[in-house]
């Protein structure tokens, strides 16, 4: 088969790599139908996370089961299923607390950008549809692999409820985060962008206000529309230090940020956090806890975050979506084997 | 009046100073039934907060209302009050919210160990009980305006549930942390301790598990008791580097830490906290809010966090509070004027 291989900052070949096999009983491989470029995927590609040696990419994924270890029964081969970047065998202590991407046996997926796709703890990761969507869904369950799933995410972490109000940013996951907020109830949802087509979808998506400013003159634009206090809660979808100042002073004391960008070279001061009042949680997303909810609310149409795919491409031009993404001419890449 | 005055570590003397006087029409002038030295006040007597000027110290306390300012209505002469470390006006958009430890005119108080207290924004701080109590709630009701107000908001941050596990230490506020634990339905308790006369206290407050170990082994044990993930709820009531990294390491993915020590020199990795999954909430407690339960739940019986003085002292040996406290021999000192 063939699959993306990252060798160094700039550099994704696409490649002919050996197929995926059943390696353990729990395993599955895939067909996969979409994958697509991570935000994530864009920090050792610029160069801010070592690679080391050269290796493949990529963790978003909807495909269909073509083979299944002999502890997989929950799909079957021919179905079409939708996963999560970070593997769960949905029965240990964490994954029945909810916190399946804590699972005492998870994996991160690390070679979807690729025609098949080995799936570890398939069991308890994969969810199928009834039957095979329409190729119009597709790109929404794509989304709910990730970047919805993790947008979700940082809205519970966030505490969005009824009647709140929330700041997200305008990138995939902040753009999904928008869709979270206004399925959670959020009244008012301040998007921060100066993208006119990112400001246009976060309105499309429920945004109700867009600021443009960044730094502390976006934290005083925030505070503006918050009577002075800052907002209910902060979606932090970036991971800089300066994102994560920029949100933790942008929620009131008693609100949450919710973080879900990894974080990188990211110290939170102890004295700061405490007079701030403001909660903290962060992580990856628990994704296969919200497959079931997210999967039926994009096949009866409730949501599309579908949309923050704004380019599409055959697998075999990746390294395009790669630097097309890196110079932020899109959104998030669409890749079809 | 005489008061506590600090010099330089170790150096808390017993003075003669002005009585207080109303400077506000919110202000409220009272006389002080009880007050108490707080383990916070020990960060500058052992030299690990600037002291600067010599000035006066404590801010803990109930009283007799002895005038009020012509705003103040709420509260009258004559009347028991019970009040919180940081005033509030009540009325502000954080109080509102239920933060009244953010209200935007908060001040903190700072000359409670004295014989008479000016009391700031008295109006939204004091609240009155019906009678004056019997003095065997009195170190109830003076537990209430700090440590216990403090212990209830840790098990608040750290989002104690019925049927959770929850881990405090022994300190003043880790053992009111305890009773709080116990009264918001935590099944499993379990207390940090090597102290024989804590572990008592903390046992007899509710805690159903004691581990003596400390940092590594402590977390491992901790480990031990919850399953091998760790517990839902931990109160960090210290504020060391060293007790934020041992109640993180405490807590399981998706668990809580609360944290209401003031943290000295404290940083938080964002990676580390991210991959924990664990949320963080601080800050100074918004006792105010939970004034009028608290008061009831020790006038009623149902709490008594007042066991936490195992010293009392006439006012005028502040001093030998102090010491006491810092050489560990005592829990917390109250001092009677």
């Amino acid at each position: 088969m063939r699959g993306a291989v990252i060798y160094a900052p700039g550099d994704v070949r696409f490649e002919n790599l050996d197929d995926p096999k059943i390696l353990q009983p729990t395993d599955a491989v895939i067909r996969t139908v979409a994958t697509c470029v991570c935000g994530s995927d864009l920090w050792p590609y610029r160069g801010a996370e070592p690679i080391g040696d050269p290796h493949p990419m990529g963790h978003e994924y909807v495909g269909v089961v073509e083979e299944v270890g002999g502890e997989v029964t929950h799909v079957e081969p021919g179905q079409f299923v939708v996963g999560s970047f970070a593997t769960s065998d949905n029965t240990c202590a964490n994954c029945l607390n909810g916190w399946q991407s804590s699972c005492l046996h998870r994996e991160f997926m690390s070679t979807c950008q690729a025609d098949y796709v080995r799936i570890p703890n398939a069991h308890g990761t994969l969810v199928a549809t009834d039957g095979h969507p329409d190729a119009a869904f597709v790109p929404g369950l794509l989304a709910v692999s990730d970047v919805m799933g993790t947008g979700w995410y940082a809205a519970l972490a966030a505490e969005v409820k009824p009647g709140s109000t929330a700041v997200v940013g305008d990138g995939a996951v902040g753009l999904c985060g928008v869709i979270a907020a206004e399925e959670l109830g959020a009244e008012r949802i301040i998007a921060m962008s100066r993208h006119e087509s990112r400001q246009k979808l976060a309105l499309e998506f429920g945004a109700t206000d867009i600021i443009s400013e960044r730094g502390d003159e976006g934290i005083a634009r925030v505070k503006d529309l918050t009577g002075g206090i800052g907002a209910d809660s902060v979606l932090e979808c970036v991971g800089t230090a300066e994102s994560m100042r920029q949100a933790l002073h942008s929620a009131r004391p008693g609100g949450n940020v919710g973080f879900v960008g990894v974080p990188h070279e990211v110290q939170v001061d102890g004295e700061e956090l405490f007079f701030s009042q403001v909660g903290l949680r962060g992580g990856p997303a628990p994704v296969r806890r919200y497959l079931p909810d997210l999967i039926d609310r994009v096949l009866t149409g409730r949501i599309n975050p579908g949309k923050v795919f704004d380019l599409t491409l055959p697998l075999d031009q990746v390294a395009e979506g790669y630097k097309t993404m890196d110079e932020r001419r899109a959104v998030k890449a669409l890749l079809k084997p």
